[in-house]
């Protein structure tokens, strides 16, 4: 089956670069690399309708497994490990477009006992700039409906989990409307595998479908300077808290790609909650909404 | 001799501000602030000269001394507190101008017995963008020279420091050409006071002179590029590697205030050092360059 995952994340690599070319009229350079612990196919695009753009996957094989990639499993720190992912983020131009970021990948520990212990971790948000609500509503539904298929307590678990994660304490800000994350699941290998690997395809569905909605509308260069300014957290979160980031960095992985996920532009303006009160104002408004499930739904299901 | 300290930084804010407005033409806006642990004169200007400068002084009072604050004296965390600073960082516009950050801060920390136990911390450092010899050989040789009139011996020890502790391990790069670092300075009290003041004057005669030297070279939108891609080295080591906003975050200091040494733009490029392949080339060089005093004026001291 591991070879089944590493070639479904490879295919939707390349599903993602015929679809960014066609239909956003981008390019998706795919950049091969190989280190003392790994390989890997970096594809980043900078284009017009796609600021930056970044679709990876990579291979890592090492003798110790570093505390960060097993919060609830100390036991497996230090142990030769093996991981699989595909790693997405999307960071558009138009301040419409929300960025839009995911990741799946497959762990494989060897035990002392010679038997490999697997799990898998990944998920995918969305921040919006210019939030919408009937595009909030719709990344949450879709995403239960297609999690809901196969489990239904996996939706309220990984949104929750989702919303813990990617929060700035030191802002006391979401980072964005959130979507689903998971870390530590072990799941049943057959069934799950083809469930986690779908959860890629749903994305890549939700992201084009949103750009082509919403790439095309005008906006103003207050609008844009707005984004690059919110883009500032986007920066702080990878920095100062995104495990992947830390992961990376401990595993003395490649630079380049392991800091590809911040993006294009980042300001840092003094009191900009002041100078963009109303936009702020609104997308904080969106950011603090609990639930984008209609509760009337979630009283039918529950 | 708190309250000169105290008092001290507070007229080094002042004329920082009087001498951006006479010499930059810009605007230092002094906002003061307080919360349950502390108060503080925010300085920020987003000129046209200073893309971003910041001078700030603060005043923090707390219960637990965090660990992050004393590297070397683990004894004292948990400890109440008193520390009193001034913080700057000038981020020009135009790309010719190094960005320049200054810091000295005085620490109280309140033992069992009911004595005061004191240090110092604090140092400046340089990053240039497009290095010019003569310039970082100046900067290195007046600080060494005022050094030199107190103790021979500082020079050396606190720009080893400042070379180890503004080096990006994740990127095998200096953050820039260096100066003074020094943590955890006990020094003689009222001798030593003056002398740490006294880095402050000199890091202000020397910045506003090279501003001055500078500000109106012509420069291109390559440079620009170029400047606000370095730039993200910068916020990387803010947010990964310094101990200030390690500090700042872990007491939940203001926000505002912690993070507004982050630059006004950064940008991530990928593989930017083939991008900006010649001017980064030429920057490298500058930033391995382990001495910029004399050799022979070296041995003659030594």
């Amino acid at each position: 089956m591991e070879v089944y995952f590493g070639q479904a994340i490879k295919n939707q690599q390349l599903y993602a670069q015929k679809k960014i070319l066609e239909m956003l009229g981008d390019r998706l350079i795919l950049d091969s690399w190989e280190s003392s612990i790994g390989q890997g196919i970096t594809g980043v695009c900078e284009g017009s309708i796609l600021e930056k753009g970044v679709v990876s996957t990579s291979t890592i094989e090492a003798d110790a497994l570093p505390i960060a990639a097993t919060q609830i499993r100390p036991f497996l720190a230090g142990l030769p490990f093996h991981v699989e992912g595909i790693s997405i983020v999307m960071h558009p131009n138009n301040p419409w477009v929300p960025t839009a970021h995911a990741n799946i990948r497959k762990f494989s520990v060897k035990l002392g006992s010679g038997e490999n212990f697997k799990w898998y971790g990944g998920g995918f948000d969305l921040t919006p700039y210019k939030p919408i609500k009937e595009i909030c509503q719709m990344w949450h539904r879709n995403t239960k409906e297609y999690l809901d298929s196969f489990d239904d307590r996996l939706y309220f678990d990984w949104k929750k989990q989702c919303d813990e994660y990617f929060y700035l304490d030191h802002r006391n800000e979401a980072r964005g409307i959130g979507g689903i994350f998971f870390d530590d699941y072990i799941g049943h290998e057959i069934y799950d595998e083809k469930m986690i690997i779908g959860l890629i395809d749903l994305f890549f569905d939700m992201f084009f479908n949103i750009t082509s909605t919403l790439m095309d509308r005008s906006y103003t260069d207050d609008d844009k300077k707005f984004q690059e300014w919110r883009r500032g957290r986007y920066a702080e979160f990878n920095l100062l808290k995104d495990r992947g980031t830390q992961f990376g960095l401990k595993t003395q992985g490649r630079i380049e790609s392991i800091l590809l996920s911040l993006p294009p532009v980042a300001r840092w303006i003094y009191q900009g909650q002041e100078r963009f009160s109303k936009q702020n104002a609104e997308l904080m408004s969106a950011l603090n909404m609990r639930s984008w499930i209609h509760e009337q739904e979630i009283c039918e299901k529950v």
